[in-house]
């Protein structure tokens, strides 16, 4: 997950999308070309991790869940990751990386891949997942029992800034302005993140970085009263479930049991339409603040 | 998913848990010396899928998955699996299997590891899991933000009987009497499924168990009003939580999400005492009717 003791924010302030005052770049960057995309390319399975896709210097889960999915999807000839599941082996730092991937099956409707992402040091992540065309899945019997979180405009969320992880000058990331009390010493007492989620160069969020999005919040359970610390991921799963319209997207995660030095997060994300387009959740490892 | 077209319970009865009435063993087996322990064994790698753990003839998802975890525990020496995902490639026919099973990372506190499920066709199942030990990650700090669901006694629940999976022979699983009526047509029109879980034959339900209850109930979704049918899983995630104490357990799953021709069921399993001892969610397919 994305947080650390060193790194929870000392300062945050409420910001605008897409205003300048953010220091980030306003122009629109498109998929292919984007800082998103330049992170996560791989040319005959080699890839690097970028340096500024971190927390504390270690690599974002869901970034480095998008790189391998990204490969296993060219492997696999599919567009879309359907379901992802990675499993967290060690810490990824910066640089070259190799991703071995492996078509277990190609069916009609899904390829299913296997695929190991390494290091310098060994292996990082392995990572099981399917894959298809979203696109071609779509329409039929519809059922929707949730609804997105509420949330106030982007504008009067808040911005982690100065202190946040080095990966939030990636993001637009905005959060709900009672879920980061944490930051100061004051807890929710409610284990909920919430929050609108954009690239910082505008690029659209497309399937892919779906995987990202369901990793890129601070974790919902440093609203609980105990010390923020590193959250290391065990397991995250993300179900992608319709490609995303136009538009930021809302976000809300929530731990619901933690228990026995383990803790649970249930991610739901949805786009500008109303439609919930990923579900996610991790196994992690209680703060050891 | 445990249900089909052809399967769906035409006759419910009421029944009493270890009463003779239902005409199954009520000696009470061991772990190890189970019905459940025999169908799971692998030795060399080589098992059986044995008939009668299944679905309209073919092999139950969480049977499956408990086949291959418990392989994958012995291949890494860790006692539990701690999160487990397979993803379903072909449906698993009774006859010979073969689990090939490779240790990825051996840490500290896990080991993940990876392995095919191979029948005489193929690939059946595709699995990643991480194992350790559940004893030793025991206490520290709790918060738990649900409860058991709400279920009458065993015997004032609804055992499916004659019409229903085979699978149901090996168990002993009492579901909500509200939640059944999908059987004769009456939907609920709440996709929720809830009911109390123990084994044909008296066996305890350990942690490997577990990956068996997390798919043994009747699809949440034929609460809705669509045809029941085929609802294929393309995968299936469980955290195992906790080492469930002795005594019957209470499940509820849940479908929130159907769209696309896709749709997330989740699990929640509690133990005799209340402790949450599984989280489990499958993303399935739509009943084709």
């Amino acid at each position: 997950m994305n947080g650390g003791a060193g790194q929870r924010p000392q300062r945050i302030r409420r910001g605008v999308v897409h205003e300048s005052t953010t220091g980030k770049d306003t122009a629109v960057a498109t998929i292919g070309e984007s800082e998103f995309d330049r992170a996560t390319r791989l040319i005959d399975g080699v890839g690097q991790i970028v340096d500024g896709w971190d927390v504390g210097g270690n690599a974002n889960g869901g970034y480095l869940l998008a790189m391998a999915a990204r490969g296993m999807a060219a492997e696999a000839g599919r567009p879309h990751p359907i379901t992802v599941t990675g499993h967290y082996l060690a810490p990824g730092r910066p640089g070259p990386v190799t991703l071995d991937a492996e078509v277990v099956r190609a069916g009609r409707r899904f390829a299913t891949v296997r695929a190991t992402l390494q290091g310098a040091g060994g292996a990082i992540l392995e990572v099981l997942g399917s894959f298809g065309d979203l696109d071609g899945l779509r329409g039929g019997f519809s059922h929707v029992h949730g609804s997105p979180p509420p949330l106030d405009p982007p504008a009067s969320c808040v911005e982690l800034a100065a202190g946040a992880p080095a990966l939030m000058s990636k993001l637009d990331v905005r959060v709900r302005p009672g879920d980061v009390g944490f930051g100061v010493g004051r807890p929710s007492g409610v284990a909920e993140v919430a929050g609108w989620f954009g690239f910082a160069d505008g690029r659209p969020v497309d399937p892919l970085a779906l995987l990202l999005v369901s990793d890129a919040m601070p974790p919902a359970v440093f609203n609980l009263d105990l010390r923020p610390g590193w959250v290391p991921t065990v397991e995250l799963t993300v179900h992608v479930r319709a490609v995303p319209a136009p538009g930021p997207l809302r976000c809300v995660f929530r731990t619901r049991f933690v228990q026995h030095g383990c803790l649970e997060e249930d991610g739901e994300v949805w786009d500008s339409t109303g439609e919930l387009v990923a579900q996610s959740r991790q196994l992690g490892l209680l703060p050891r603040g």
